[in-house]
């Protein structure tokens, strides 16, 4: 059974959550918007079904709620920072404004940021970005969660990476992982038994296919794009490290876990830019030319990043958003006093 | 028939061939060895097999050799230049040195430009910065050569990127275009009847198919990954405009060419950044974990972006490079006085 939560419910709910499991009132009311935008959004692995999953790193004590952002150093249009294994959420949010406020100060701006934990949806930073009026570059590495093109056994992360684009219409938020199916949507398929729409990964013959359970088993997601992803997803890791001095997706392989991750934001201030009065005017003559290519099926035309969240968010927020009653009891479950 | 070029032989000729073609001795010298080197390390889609459209190109009229940079705007970290048209190897070298050199005073620089004529390989601005000692982020936007996921006809260009990051032994450089196979590379399987293998887009039914022929009959060219090589297409090109005010795909698409393409050059000084001294030995440390994981085929295990380039490199350059005879021919009469 589904019911449909309004969206200042859902927040209230996560914040109240928040709240009782020691979450300082600002972050908690941050978090709670986050997640629930996410949920609004759409993107449920990334947002409700993950908050029990932050409740429990909260009371095992992986995420610290209070640890504070440390500078490690600064130069110019960078920064570099220790998120403390702080909730990743806050963290992220606050790297993603000091890169934004360097680059109003400078064109453009770059933060890295390492030992953080989680940061839910790589999309929410390009969201956060674009709806002030500035573009958007980050990217996170992750526990290797694939193995490298021509590897047998996981040796690169799947790596989410984020690229937007300010538009006061129709803002550009690109949100993807350099694998071609999540775990968690390869999990979902597994469960209902539905079969992928291309191929996910290898079985244990080293068969390409669209049967999820088979690549679980094997342990052999595919990165998008075969070689192409497998490549960029340990380009965006080495630059990550670089720019960080924070951990690996190797470290994480070691450690056994992602205990701190490292992560990267550049930000692009418009203003500074040529043209940038016409610079709307010519995303508008793109985003036109795109729509009007014959589309492969005609009720389901050509989308670009972020065009499906917007109308769906748009939708959510008018109706409530359907949620699956087990996983909300499951939810209001955690606002009840500890056992 | 092949025969083996020498390196200095090779720039030799490209750069006599290019004086003769009205192209000043600093441009010539320079555009001579980037695509010699090109060619050595193994790029020859993107190195000789470039060099008489180029020529042509300097003939007709379509690339102005004597064209200088333009600077358009200028704010920190930020600059963003007019190419005028000029040769797009000088205009791309320069503008890579520009970003470093804003990256040495900010940490970080970002270079646009528009106007720009063909890069030729994306990669060699990579290995630039690199033997430098920087890092850097670079693509450029291209005539729609793809359909955009869902749609039937080119609306989205390939758009090279490049993400390379410095080591003394083992530098990384990708350089990947966001379509499965480059035209060039879906021309050589036709040629030679090979099949693609992995799909690289559909036949006229709307079936992946590891046909080239077919593929270019539909010209529906796969995008890396399906939807996601589709969605970062998009929005590496709608930034890209952006950044520099220049032409997006979609105005190749309406003047029947890439006349005057837009770039952007993003570089890093990792000077600036923290436990600097570590970053190297933490690469070691990636480098060896991806090498320890159990290979698919064992002649053949996995390879890192810019490895292979950097073995090829070494060898040719001791050996001489094997170019086909007719190919070597056909430049060498380039030398000879025009009809």
């Amino acid at each position: 059974m589904m019911s449909r939560i309004q969206f200042s419910a859902m927040i209230d709910t996560f914040y109240q959550i928040l709240l009782k499991n020691a979450v300082p009132d600002l972050s908690a009311k941050l978090c709670a918007r986050v997640i629930a935008q996410s949920t609004f959004d759409g993107v449920f692995t990334h947002g409700i079904q993950r908050f029990p999953g932050l409740i429990e790193s909260l009371a095992n004590g992986s995420i610290n709620p209070n640890a504070e952002l440390h500078q490690m150093s600064a130069f110019g249009a960078f920064e570099s920072w220790d998120g403390n294994l702080g909730i990743g959420i806050v963290n992220a949010t606050k790297c993603t404004d000091r890169a934004i406020n360097l680059a109003v100060r400078n064109g453009i701006g770059c933060v890295s940021l390492r030992n953080n934990t989680h940061w839910l949806r790589a999309g929410s930073y390009g969201w956060q970005a674009v709806e002030k009026g500035y573009g958007l570059i980050c990217w996170t590495n992750t526990i290797p969660n694939m193995p490298a093109w021509g590897a047998l056994e996981p040796s690169v992360g799947n790596n989410p990476m984020v690229i937007a684009v300010p538009h006061p219409d129709h803002p550009i938020v690109l949100d993807i992982a350099m694998s071609q199916f999540s775990m968690g949507s390869l999990h979902a398929h597994r469960d209902s038994g539905q079969k992928l729409p291309v191929p996910g990964g290898f079985d244990k013959k080293g068969n390409l296919t669209t049967d999820a359970a088979r690549i679980i088993d094997s342990n052999r997601a595919l990165p998008m794009g075969f070689w192409k992803g497998s490549g960029m997803a340990f380009a965006l890791d080495v630059l990550v490290v670089m720019l960080t001095g924070g951990h690996s997706s190797a470290d994480y392989a070691r450690m056994g876990g992602e205990h701190g991750v490292s992560q990267a934001f550049l930000a692009f201030d418009p203003s500074h830019f040529p043209a940038e009065n016409s610079a709307e005017q010519e995303i508008d003559r793109i985003v036109d030319a795109f729509h009007m290519a014959a589309p492969e099926h005609g009720e389901n035309p050509p989308r670009f990043p972020g065009e499906g969240a917007l109308s769906r968010r748009a939708e959510n927020i008018k109706l409530g958003i359907e949620v699956d009653d087990a996983l909300w009891k499951s939810i209001l479950a955690l606002l009840s006093p500890h056992p």
